[in-house]
């Protein structure tokens, strides 16, 4: 896509926002379901699954506010809605069921926020912005699945509520490879800041020995 | 993208929505600055913005709503968000500047509704939900640039909003290619549904023609 | 309040909205907790509640969409609010708690919808305003409890939202009789369309009876 | 209302709010129109008004963020809402009518948000809390008319939002009496910190001075 960043560089997209001075850490919608390539997941998702582990260590560590999201519709489909006819498959992620679970290796502890959510976003249907802005968070680290969906959608809702997002560009994760590269770039130019999880972990242990000091 | 297909196709993605009782007509940020390759412009976006003209002339001659969107940004910076970090170019998009007036052929006539957005979405921080839900509309035809920008994230929050989005293939354009074949990709899978106009055009006319004998 | 109704008739405030062509019933907070007078109930609430279930069969009867609304609070306090710090007790309003159980009177049948929120109103933070728009309402007939509280907010945000909100007045109750007076007297002047049950019952009966003739 | 305040304190309504880290100036609605008893005002509206003069000079040398809200309604009747339907004279309220202007001895200086809204709350269908959370406001001190419309509607908002809502009670007013004092009931109880104007500037002057030693 060189050409297409030229374009992009010569109307002065793409630049840098940082990570301001609270950031809060949302995990979206890595549940079972998509953890499983012959249900909504494959690709990438699952190694992206696998490398925010090491990441949440650090971040609770850190005392940050961490967020996990749900895809959750009722089992009598009273809250069916327009995505739910396009990917009617959705209607499995039920509250109880095996694939709308958290994955293990992810699993929220007690105070950690889990949002349930019927569309993409985590924010669009949620009181999610009110709590992170209730705390004053104003930078949010977006891992989780996938890229081309809930996880452009949640960074660009975070943007137009006020929060810097980051995307963790190692942790996160889509079923095909095209539509990955394709919204990172998106992302890239438009919406967020694009980091490795290193990158982020080096940087916020480094502020946080700066304050120890 | 074939294999990538495959893959959403498997998990069945992409199902129809169709167009629903009552249409409306959103036609996002055909303003001068975007019809311009030199500001925000170029690719395939004043082609876009030719081809959407007869659209208009149908959607008015069956009185759908219409509804027009422009960015404006305030001259003191005083509603700067994290958007404007990002892409600083938009900061010159103001009320009275020349480069946020919708182009001439797309002049909105009086009793069509103009929203004034400061973020991708045409939902986002406006009530054109709320407009549109009072007048009960449950589809939206949506026209404009960019495909990878403000129209996807437009037809992202119709369908989160309840209205079925669908995209008018030949009347939304992009800076540059790639990103716009990409998200009409994403849109197709995921959110919306995807027609040509004359597509459109053609089932417009004849619901309004059978209503008629 | 004859002279203040003189100052709203003077500035023309208090038109009629009357009920649309489609109406939802909204019942907010008819939850043991609110109808109990040791809790967070009183008043009239239980007898509102009561009235509430003729109307429940009625609109049950004529298949409008009916919608429910508890308050539910994470129980590792992980989505405290604001409101939790004004209003302690609301955290006792746990998923599971018997006080946050809707009434055995009243209890939502299989495709009703059910919705959990932390706030006043059934619209914030939830995607019931989705919900409603998807299905076209364009009306809700209001009832629950508090008058003074999630009623009112429910009836403000269904106006805003772009739903015409009708509060049935005996059907709406709260804990102390002054903010209950107080708040149909804002409601009927600014907001809403105030009817008693009765009179809504035979207007949609009435509505029903002409379509099946 | 001793007996109400009672039922409230059983049920341990009413705790306090306090002025969190980094607070915000709201000023709703002191438009020309209201500061008119012939128009929307009478009562206390105007000598809130007057009220609020002093506050907004502290708030202005303190730095704090101001915002400004003006009710603003398309001349083409394209953004009419139920509001209008309601209360029919909202509809003089156009963008360069006399009466939505901004009062003379509050314009807003550059660099201030001016807000337009169509209903009650200035956070409904404006990104005014996106706005203020970017900046990492975590309390509104609200200002301005109608007590029992405009203001508390937009304190419930900022309460639902995540801010901490303080009324200042002698910057707020309303064309009646009755419905004032009601509506101060409710947010005392429910929503909001109430403070007087003279307590509000005292406690930021002194967190000011404390920070400058």
């Amino acid at each position: 896509m060189s050409s297409d960043t030229d374009i992009y560089k010569h109307q002065n997209f793409g630049n840098h926002l940082g990570i301001g001075e609270k950031a809060a850490l949302l995990i979206v919608d890595f549940v079972n379901g998509f953890d499983d390539p012959d249900q909504f997941g494959g690709g990438n998702v699952s190694e992206a699954c696998d490398n925010t582990v090491p990441l949440l260590a650090v971040c609770r560590d850190l005392n940050l506010t961490i967020a996990h999201t749900r895809v959750v519709l009722a089992e009598d489909g009273s809250d069916d809605n327009i995505m739910a006819i396009k990917v009617p498959a959705l209607k499995t992620l039920t509250e109880h069921a095996e694939c709308s679970q958290i994955v293990d290796r992810l699993t929220p502890r007690p105070g950690e926020i889990v949002v349930r959510k019927r569309v993409p976003s985590a924010f669009f249907g949620t009181d999610l912005a009110a709590n992170f802005t209730m705390r004053r968070i104003d930078s949010v680290l977006v891992t989780g699945c996938t890229t081309s969906g809930c996880v452009r959608a949640s960074a660009l809702d975070a943007m137009c509520w006020g929060f810097r997002p980051i995307i963790v560009t190692d942790c996160v994760g889509d079923r095909a490879v095209g539509p990955h590269e394709a919204n990172l770039f998106d992302l890239k130019q438009k919406y967020a800041e694009l980091m490795t999880r290193d990158e982020i972990i080096s940087e916020l242990t480094s502020r946080q020995a700066r304050t120890v000091e």
